[in-house]
């Protein structure tokens, strides 16, 4: 999908406020670019074809084996790549989520069917697509469950995309354990973990016979030379990039009383930073455009989502200061409609 | 192909001079760097999900339609897109040339034949693959022949890579001339123009209804921001880039007779910077490896070329003290070989 996405801050002037994505906007970055200002002249030479070095430091940072780790272009490419890998397979998405993997299903030709749970697995899956926490709802799969799924279709492929882990306090599949199950593919987004979408870094992590059978699918550079070298300095600088976790979980709570109280809207779920909500009256769109416009506020319109209708919008909860804000522009415009 | 492109600097400790890839080394990129260094802040923004607004930019710089150009992730993803778009089909490569033609037609599929010139388009063939001017060779195929032959064959799609289009002196198929052709798919590189390997910039034009076709197989994002606003400044600072055409190719006919008169191998021919060249004794991995370590010179082993065999190498000329370094090296090569 190209239009539709959330951060479309080029589609409105003056956006001060972003809930847009599922991005933590509140890191300081001066050190990153500090050096990555010192290194622009890399530019003038070819990347790594395939970031070697990245995927060396990464492995050594979580404890598994090079060949265990690749790094992509944002994990958009991770998805692009295992879709690919899994061409013309009958897959399974685990629905509402990210948009991305029925896109790339439909690329590469999969027979696809949306199931609302683990549970509805049909006969003869041979993958199953889960974002877990998941976008847009920020749920989480229980540990057991998820692992007690997973041996248990042992012929099936799990592709799962675990872009919203740090965002969870819920016990999660470590990527340790994943990389020592046969049949399970992770996606990460340093995107996320780092708050740095423009520079589209992402990496899956497998057993290492699953690793040399998506990679048959790589294209070289495709990661550009300022992101790799952004990776090594992100990944060696990891401390500095600590989520304030607790206090995001407890202002998704806040934000989320807040919305009910108004009478607003239903609020699902959720076990990360992200809130999913369903206006009882008007749209999405109609709220989205109101706050973008009226008060420079960008909330993602997720009417779009597979399962979801016109009445959703999703939030990531950010600093107390601006939920306050959020909530004021959206009380404001429950006055508009009377 | 991951392993075995040039620019491979990073193989090697020391190198000083780099006549590996195709890439001219000598612009100024200081005003770029200084703009992108007041920029780096907008990594913490996704990049727009296809760069409408550099699209837009190039679509006004050339004289053609928004709907016929499409930016991607260094001409490389232009390769493997149009390559997806043709999956499963008959197509023929013209060789030797690029290796990632072939290898996205591998990933796709395709039933490839490898042919030596455009006489040789087997019966039934759906697409064809042209490097022009072509990358090892540095030969052109005469605009007249190459019309005559896209004419000739209206149901085949002919895709033709003009990364080299700017350090030829030869008349060439221009980009508004394929664009009113219905069968005709051009690939371009601002890796090559402007000297920036490591942005990873590459555009393809077409046809709107060739793009069309092409751009479905198109993920979100693959442009990174720091590329797609170095895309919009060297767009608009195109000046600043203009290549000393004819002392390139003045160069590279010195540089040829030079080794010729050596007898330490024969020079193919050229119409660019590009000159491949065969030894008479010795292999390319060999010359290579020495002039790394001795000399701190890199050179294309071009034995990995479909077509080619170890006896060959590539070298793109640059400044006539640098092309003198690497002549007297050689030289010493040649001594070392009794």
């Amino acid at each position: 999908m190209i239009d539709g996405h959330g951060d479309d801050t080029y589609s409105y002037a003056g956006i001060r406020l972003n809930f847009s994505s599922n991005v933590y906007n509140h890191f300081s970055h001066e050190r990153l670019f500090a050096y990555l200002k010192e290194r622009l002249s890399i530019v003038q030479h070819y990347p790594e074809p395939v970031p070697r070095s990245l995927e060396t430091a990464l492995a050594a940072q979580m404890g598994i084996g090079t060949d265990e780790v690749r790094v992509t272009n944002g994990a958009t490419e991770a998805i692009y790549l295992t879709a690919w890998a899994m061409r013309r397979w009958r897959t399974a998405i685990v629905v509402p989520t990210f948009t991305e993997y029925a896109d790339a299903c439909r690329l590469h030709e999969h027979s696809v069917s949306f199931i609302r749970s683990l549970d509805d697995i049909p006969e003869g899956t041979e993958g199953v697509w889960l974002c877990n926490p998941n976008n847009p709802t920020g749920t989480v799969v229980s540990h057991e469950k998820l692992l007690k799924c997973i041996v248990g279709h042992s012929d099936t492929v799990f592709v799962i995309d675990a872009s919203y882990a740090p965002f969870t306090l819920q016990p999660l599949l470590t990527l340790a354990e994943a990389c020592g199950l046969p049949n399970v593919v992770m996606l990460h987004s340093m995107t996320k973990e780092y708050a740095i979408p423009g520079l589209r870094l992402g990496y899956l992590t497998a057993c290492s016979k699953l690793i040399r059978w998506i990679e048959q699918g790589r294209m070289p550079w495709s990661v550009n030379s300022l992101a790799q070298e952004a990776g090594l300095w992100l990944t060696a600088h990891r401390d500095l990039y600590r989520l304030p976790l607790k206090e995001l979980i407890q202002e998704r709570l806040r934000v989320g009383h807040a919305l009910e109280a108004m009478g607003i809207c239903d609020t699902l779920p959720s076990d990360t930073h992200i809130l999913l909500c369903c206006l009882r009256q008007g749209t999405a769109a109609e709220l989205k455009d109101y706050l973008a416009r009226q008060h420079g506020i960008l909330i993602r319109d997720a009417s779009n989502f597979e399962g979801l209708d016109s009445r959703f919008f999703r939030i990531a909860v950010q600093s107390s200061s601006e939920n306050d804000e959020l909530i004021e522009a959206i009380e404001k415009w429950k006055k508009t409609k009377g």
